[in-house]
C-alpha cells in the first residue's frame, strides 16, 4: 500500500488529466465556437496546474519514503519518479513559453496550410525548433538530442534502433508498393454510402469489438480521436464521407485505442500508470482492429454480407474477392492519413528523417518544403503539387511535436507482432474472427498488454507478449502473404516479372 | 488596469470554475453511465483546487496592494477580497467535510425517496445541519445564523426581510389560490404531444429570446439547468414529456438564465465576476422569459397558430382564450417544480420556514416529515400522502444547501419588478411581443442587469433598475390583474361571492 499522502497526490494528478481531457474532447466535438476563444486558457490553467504539482518537492520526499510491498507499486513510484524528475528538469518557465508557442502556431499553421502559403508558418515553426533544443538541452546522457524527444512518447527507444528498423521497413515496403502496382489494380466501390449507414454498422461493429454504452461514447469529430477520462469513461469519436468507406475502419481504428485504456487493471485507478504506456503501443491496439481484424479475409466473411445489404448498389457488382482487394487497395498517395497499409509506414520514414534532421541541425526549416517534396519522390514516387498537400498537411509540428511520428509506424510494427503471438496461441483465431466474435482476441490483449497500463515498459511488455524485441519483420511478412495473395504477386520479392 | 500578477490569479480561478462547469454539464448530459464513479472526484479535486487558490494569502496580498483605477476594477477588488475573506474564514478541515458529507448524502437521499423512507436520509440530513451550524459558527457578527447561508446564494439579503417579504406574499397568494380554485377550472389540453415537435417549436422560441448554435448548445438532461462556461458559451438543457408542454416553458426558463451569463460585459472576462451576482437575480431572469413572456397572452397570439399547426390534435378544440388559460392552469399541488406560478412561491415559503427552524434548534430533523405535512396543509391546503411527495421531494438538503431557497420566490418577485420597469420604459411591450420580437427586452435586460455581473450588488441592481427595493407588490398586483382577466375574478379580493 502506498502512503494517503502519496496516494492522494497521484489520485490530484489524475483528475487534472481527466479534466484535461474532458476539455479536450469537448473542445472537438461539443463546444459552440465562439466558446473556443477562453477554451484554450482553461486547458493551459488546468495543464499547468498538471505541471506544478508534477514537480512539487513534496511529491519527490512522498516517493522517497515509499515502501512499496509489491511489484505493482513498486512500478508506480518508478514511473512517477520518472515523470517527476522529467517535469522537474524542465523550467517552468521554459515549460510555459512551450506551451505558448505550441498554442500561437496553430493558427499561423491553419492559415498557410489553407493557402498554401509555408512562409507564414516558417518562422513558428523555428520557434518551436528553438524551444525543443532548449528543451533537450535539459537533459544529459542520450545519444542523440531525438532520442530525448522520443522518450516522451516511446520510452526507451532510441534514435539509432528506429534508423535500424526504418531502413529495413523501407526496403520492405518500397519493392512491395511497386509490385502490387505493377499488378491489376483493386476495383474503385462505386458509391455513394449513405451515412447513416455507415454510422449504424460502424456502430455494430464497434459493439461487436466490446464497445458499450454504459462505459463508451461514439460522437462526430473532424479528426477522429479516442480519449478516456478512465476505463469506465471512453470516448472514440468517427467522422463519415459519402464517398468511401474510411469512416468504418476509423472507428475500428479508435475503438482499439479505447480498448487499451478500458481494459487496464482497476487498481491503477486514480494513478497517472492507468493509461497507455507509450503511443507505439497504443497505435499498436488501433492498427491491430483496424488492419489485422477489420481489413481481413474472414471479417469480411462475416460483415460482408452486412455491408451488401446496407450499401447494395455502393458495393456494385463485386464479387467477395473483388470487395476484399477494394477494401485493400493500396496506392502511394499525397496524405499520410489516407495512406494504405502498405505506403503508410513509408510517410512516416520520411517525417522521421527530416524531424532529426532538423533537430540535428542539417535541415533549415527554410529548406523543409525542398526536402520534404524529394522524400515522397524516393520513397513513394508522387510528385508534391503543393505544401498544402505537402509539409503542411499535419498538425503535429504546430504544436512543437517531434519525436512523435515515428510512433504511428511502430504501431504497425508491434501490431504485427503481437498478432503473430496471437495467432500462435489460438490456432483456429480466423474461425472466430469469421464467425465474428472477438472476445478470444480482447481478452488475450487485456492478458498480455492492456491490464499493465504503464507499470510494464514497452519494450519489456512487447518481451513477455511476443518473446522478441521491436522487429519490422512479422509485420513486412505478414504484408507480403496478405498483398501476395490478394494481387497474385510472386512469393520472393522480384521473382515475377 | 488590474496588476498582472492579480489577473492571473483571478483568470486561474475562472478556469477551474470553467472546468468544473464542464465536469457538471457532462455529468448530466454525455457522461457514459460507468464513467459516474470517477466524475466525483475529479469535480471534487477541481473544487478543492479552486477554495486552495481563493484562499492563498498571496491573492490577499495582492488585492491588498492593487490600486484600482475605475469602477469595474475597484469592484472586481471588492467583490474578491470580500470571496477571499469569506473562504479564509472557513477551515480547510470543515470545507472539506462539508464536501464529502454533501456527496455522501446524495445516494441515501435518492434511496429514500425511491422507497419513502426518511429514515434512511435521517442521520445524512443531521449530518449536513450540523456541519452547516459549524459554518455558521465560523462567521460573525450576522444577525440570524440563517442570514450566514443565505449570504452565499443572495449576498445581502437578512432572515428578517424574508420574513417580511413572504409573509406579504402569503397574504396574498393563499386567498389569490383559493378564488381560483373557485372559479371554473381550466381546460385540460388532450395531448400527446410529439417530443420531436416540442423539441423544433422550444429551439424555434429559444432562438427568438437570442439563443444561437455559434455560442449556445442544447441538449437533454433528466432534470433541465442551464450552466455557462463563459458568455460565449452558454449550455442549456431541456426535458420533455409527451403527456405536456412543460418541457416548453422550461427551456424558455433555462434561456433566461442562459441570457443573463450571455450578456455580461466582455470586459469582465477572466474574472470571477463574470457570472449572475446571486440566485435570485439569476431566477428573475428565467421566471421573467418563463411567466412574464411565455405565459403571456400577446406571447400566444404570436405562437399559438405555431403551437397549433404543431400539435393540431394534442391541442383539442381549444380557443384562444381556453388555450391562454390551459398555459395558465393553477392548481395546488404536492410537488415545486410541477407548481405553477400563483402557488410556486407558497412550496418555497414551507421550506424556508422549515430551515429557519432547524438552523434555529425549534425543529429537530426527525420531526421535519410532520412539520412539512402541516406546513403543506395550511399554505397549499394539500394533504400529503407520503415522504416521497414531501419533505424527500428536493435534491437541495441532500447537498447541505441550506439558504438557496428562498431565492426562487425572490426570483418571482424581482422579475415582477422588472417587467414592471421594462413596461414603463417600453411602451409598446405587448406588441413587440406579440409581433415574436424580444430584442428590446433583451437590450433593456443587457442594459439595466446582465451586463454587470457580480460588479453590483443585488439590492443596488435592483434599485438602479427599478427605483425600488425588494417588494412584492408589484408580482401581487401582475398576477391579481392577470388570474383576475383568465379566472374571472373580482377586481378586489373577496368581494366576489
Amino acid at each position: 500500500m502506498l502512503s494517503p499522502e502519496l496516494s492522494a497526490r497521484l489520485g490530484e494528478l489524475t483528475d487534472l488529466g481527466a479534466a484535461g481531457a474532458l476539455l479536450g474532447w469537448d473542445q472537438q466535438t461539443q463546444m459552440p465556437p465562439a466558446g473556443g476563444e477562453a477554451r484554450g486558457e482553461v486547458m493551459a490553467t488546468i495543464a499547468s496546474l498538471g505541471h506544478e504539482r508534477l514537480t512539487a518537492p513534496e511529491l519527490g520526499t512522498l516517493l522517497d519514503a515509499a515502501e512499496p510491498e509489491d511489484e505493482q507499486d513498486a512500478a508506480i513510484v518508478r514511473v512517477v519518479r520518472r515523470d517527476h524528475e522529467k517535469a522537474s528538469r524542465v523550467p517552468a518557465e521554459l515549460a510555459r513559453e512551450m506551451e505558448l508557442a505550441s498554442a500561437r502556431a496553430h493558427e499561423p499553421w491553419a492559415r498557410a496550410r489553407a493557402t498554401d502559403d509555408f512562409g507564414l508558418f516558417r518562422p513558428f515553426l523555428e520557434k518551436n525548433l528553438e524551444l525543443r533544443r532548449r528543451y533537450v538541452d535539459c537533459f544529459e546522457g542520450a545519444e542523440h538530442p531525438y532520442d530525448t524527444l522520443m522518450d516522451n512518447f516511446e520510452p526507451g527507444l532510441t534514435t539509432a534502433r528506429v534508423r535500424e528498423v526504418f531502413d529495413r521497413l523501407r526496403e520492405g515496403l518500397v519493392p512491395l508498393a511497386a509490385e502490387i502496382a505493377a499488378a491489376e489494380p483493386a476495383p474503385v466501390l462505386p458509391g455513394p454510402f449513405p451515412i447513416a449507414g455507415q454510422q449504424a454498422l460502424g456502430r455494430d461493429i464497434a459493439r461487436s469489438f466490446g464497445f458499450d454504452e454504459s462505459a463508451w461514447r461514439i460522437d462526430l469529430a473532424v479528426h477522429p480521436f479516442a480519449s478516456s477520462l478512465n476505463p469506465q469513461d471512453v470516448r472514440v469519436t468517427a467522422r463519415y464521407t459519402e464517398e468511401n468507406l474510411q469512416g468504418i475502419f476509423a472507428v475500428m481504428h479508435e475503438v482499439g485505442h479505447g480498448l487499451y485504456e478500458h481494459q487496464i487493471d482497476p487498481g491503477l485507478a486514480r494513478t497517472t500508470l492507468q493509461t497507455g504506456v507509450s503511443l507505439g503501443i497504443h497505435e499498436s491496439q488501433s492498427r491491430l482492429w483496424e488492419n489485422l481484424v477489420g481489413r481481413s479475409e474472414p471479417f469480411w466473411r462475416h460483415w460482408g454480407p452486412r455491408l451488401r445489404e446496407t450499401f447494395g448498389a455502393g458495393i456494385g457488382d463485386c464479387s467477395d474477392a473483388e470487395l476484399l482487394r477494394a477494401i485493400n487497395t493500396v496506392e502511394p498517395g499525397l496524405i499520410r492519413v489516407d495512406a494504405d497499409e502498405v505506403t503508410y509506414s513509408l510517410h512516416v520514414i520520411l517525417r522521421f528523417r527530416l524531424e532529426v534532421a532538423m533537430i540535428e541541425g542539417s535541415l533549415a526549416v527554410a529548406d523543409l518544403p525542398e526536402a520534404w517534396n524529394a522524400g515522397m519522390q524516393e520513397l513513394l514516387g508522387v510528385e508534391v503539387p503543393d505544401d498544402t498537400r505537402g509539409c503542411l498537411q499535419d498538425i503535429h509540428w504546430s504544436f512543437g511535436e517531434l519525436g512523435y511520428f515515428p510512433t504511428y509506424a511502430i504501431g504497425n510494427i508491434v501490431a504485427a507482432q503481437l498478432w503473430e503471438a496471437l495467432s500462435a496461441a489460438v490456432p483456429d483465431l480466423d474461425d472466430q474472427v469469421a464467425a465474428g466474435e472477438y472476445g478470444t482476441i480482447r481478452d488475450w490483449l487485456r492478458e498480455h498488454v492492456h491490464r499493465y497500463g504503464r507499470t510494464v515498459e514497452p519494450t519489456e511488455l512487447l518481451e513477455r507478449a511476443t518473446g522478441q524485441a521491436l522487429d519490422p519483420e512479422p509485420l513486412l511478412a505478414q504484408l507480403r502473404v496478405k498483398y501476395g495473395g490478394l494481387y497474385g504477386l510472386a512469393a520472393t520479392p522480384g521473382a515475377r516479372s
